[in-house]
């Protein structure tokens, strides 16, 4: 059948578009261009090697992933001299959290580069988040420790590692709402929509009903900011309801 | 009372002691040997730095246990191209045991560094692979990168990762040759002993014998790795005898 061997390949065109792409997102020149190719191989594509060896993401997701791990635990250590190692290893665990590693793939657009026999509409979340940890994998072969921290620093710890918000993180205003509505038995609902107006970066708006009541509306980057703003503001207008019960 | 707050400390009298013994087991010479002091400071003396935060070697056991996961994860990779994620992952684990880490630390003898209150009869096996990991830790905060991949390959893969063997495809000969004398009714002994001679790594020779005669010698920077190597000669040497008889 022709379309079960259908690539499903946004990959771009040329090995010259690929490579600006790859070293667009790295800040730096790859040096051995086909491992990269590799950490956007899905299995589905039944590539092999001149060995007969399976090629596809899955190895350097592996490494990848550990290597991940590695540079945010020296990070962990140097930041935070008062956290003893359960709290390291909470805080690491927080930052290479399979949700944190998806925003990343997708912030960085990473599915536009994986080759696959599935349409890619047929992955699931955690795609973004696996090839994000392939291409810290490739970035070590390819160049070495140095520059795959140097890239971890620049695209995971400096725009995502806020230890504060992290320490924040405990709290999630958004399950204390929810909590409270099952206790009470009431309905809830966030309704969250695309509402950039004239910002340049993309906005989210959320409005929160419970019952049949507007509870709170927010508006934030992300989705799960904006509903967390939302939880947030409902939460101690409900407090203060109780409290004046 | 007195006894509760003395030290346990076989650590080297002096510093230079100290850092000559570290300078022994790296194989090259520590930059800021205070780090390496942290690495085998138990909780139990209670030590804290000038900021007031507790100082031991659990932090630097977190950071050493990810990075040694990573440079055999490195290891792995290109060893066993053949491999998937899965495969890798297990090995891994195999390598990484805390059985095998134990084993580590007591080759290199590190407890003599070990700075406690509690005897160091009352530590478990745990405490060798624990400041073994720590070790690591302090390496790769002090030397970079670059020394940590040197000293595990030296410490860890070349003496001790045999892929064949952590498959289970080759069988202890070791385990053979007790086997062999149990059914024989003979007794045997190991007799292992440093003999590092002119080497810049510590080497152990063992001398195998069974019943009163000496079967095999061997030298290998492990002791079991020694003990390996005498058992596989004493196994043909055995064999031979059997089939001659």
């Amino acid at each position: 059948m022709k379309l079960t061997s259908k690539i499903f390949n946004s990959h771009p065109k040329t090995d010259g578009d690929f490579f600006l792409g790859i070293k667009n997102i790295l800040g730096f020149k790859p040096k051995d261009i086909e491992i990269y190719k590799k950490a956007f191989l899905h299995r589905s594509v039944n590539k092999k090697d001149p060995e007969g060896n399976p090629m596809n993401y899955e190895r350097l997701e592996f490494l990848g992933d550990s290597m991940l791990g590695t540079i945010i635990s020296k990070h962990l250590y140097n930041e935070v001299p008062e956290g003893d190692e359960g709290y390291l290893t909470k805080m690491r665990s927080k930052v290479v959290s399979r949700k944190h590693l998806n925003e990343l793939g997708k912030d960085l657009n990473l599915l536009r580069f994986v080759e696959s026999r599935i349409p890619k509409s047929h992955f699931g979340e955690n795609i973004h988040g696996n090839v994000f940890e392939a291409l810290v994998g490739a970035i070590y072969l390819d160049r070495g420790y140095t520059y795959c921290e140097k890239f971890i620093n620049e695209r995971v710890i400096e725009p995502y590692v806020d230890i504060e918000q992290l320490e924040g993180k405990v709290i999630s205003y958004k399950s204390l709402v929810i909590e409270w509505c099952q206790k009470q038995k009431k309905s809830f609902n966030y309704h969250v929509y695309e509402d950039t107006g004239n910002d340049e970066l993309k906005h989210f708006a959320v409005k929160l009903t419970i019952g049949d009541r507007i509870m709170a509306k927010a508006r934030a980057t992300s989705k799960k900011k904006a509903e967390e703003k939302a939880s947030k503001r409902a939460y101690f207008a409900l407090q203060n309801k109780i409290e004046n019960q």
